[in-house]
């Protein structure tokens, strides 16, 4: 398997914690792509990915995969190792819903901040701005903190009983927040300890 | 099980025809939430699905799930019938991404054009409206079209060799298209043939 991914942004972030927890960091081949210059846009990048997006998993038979959370669910049913996805129908149900959660309403609500309302990866990149937008995505990112810290007064993980890629996808939001310069409320004290003991798991050095 | 909704609206219909697809239809009890008198942003709607959409499944020990996918999800593996979101982790990743795509870039940009360039569902409900954002939007909606179209030059459905969750989501864009008056390109006669094929299933007739 190849990873077409860049060191350091979120959404690759999320797949490298989701190898390094199934213990599979090895088994892939990482081959950087050059988001900085535009490489992503290109039609050979595209041909793999007509979203034009990293991270992109390409199988050993040429399938491309992108979209986080398909590339996190098929190493987790393709790979031994801890479940990330979830058990049961509704184990998974319950991940499957809290991941969206987490990534429509904390990473990407970020990721439309950071792109439209701050100058993102620079004028060469960011051509389609809409700072209206980006200032209300910001806002919504705020309010989905404030929603997870409330899931968190009551539970350890944010999706049943054990860590799961739904705790991936917040905890690669947060890190997009501290990047995007996007305050975490203080009194979000559930939030920040769920972030202290995730910081913690070695899968995150990665 | 319940299912929380509304007739006639895109996202419902999604859930609609996948118990259909499952013959299972009969196996749920459907609430009415009156979306046009705002009940799904009442406190008690937001204690079952904090995101104030429909539809939202209620299982039996009374666990809410929203999201349209995570909810298909729980449907497909939950029930026997027709597999709607695919048998093996390529399978399932190939679903997955091509169903996110459908949703982003199709129903859900059709979506945002319809909630912030058009009245939408009036002005006691479109209350934070971004015109510029919402017209992107619906340029973005005619690109994924163009997409799907090049998809279905080479295959019969959209994500591997059956009818799956990606073509309800797609399916259900479209019909939100003609909704919003966004017009499908004449030229895209591999999406027009698809949709024609799809439209005949019986579980359309929800």
């Amino acid at each position: 398997m190849k990873i077409y991914d860049v060191e350091g942004f979120p959404n690759p972030a999320r797949i490298r914690i989701a190898l390094a927890e199934k213990g599979a960091s090895d088994q892939v081949a990482f081959v950087k792509v050059d988001v900085m210059g535009g490489e992503h846009r290109t039609p050979q990048f595209k041909a793999k990915n007509p979203d034009a997006t990293v991270p992109c998993l390409e199988l050993d038979d040429g399938t491309c995969i992108s979209h986080c959370t398909a590339i996190t669910e098929y190493l987790d049913q393709h790979l031994p190792g801890t479940v990330l996805c979830g058990n049961t129908a509704k184990e998974r149900a319950l991940v499957s819903m809290m991941n969206l959660r987490a990534e429509g309403g904390l990473l990407n609500a970020v990721g439309d901040y950071f792109h439209h309302a701050t100058p993102g990866l620079g004028p060469d990149l960011e051509t389609d701005q809409n700072k209206e937008w980006g200032m209300k995505r910001r806002a919504k990112s705020q309010e989905t903190m404030a929603y997870l810290d409330g899931v968190l007064a009551d539970n350890d993980w944010l999706a049943g009983e054990s860590f799961s890629m739904a705790d991936i996808t917040a905890f690669a939001g947060l890190a997009f927040a501290d990047l995007a310069k996007v305050d975490i409320p203080a009194e979000l004290t559930n939030l920040s300890s769920w972030r202290a003991r995730v910081a913690q798991r070695p899968s995150m050095a990665v």
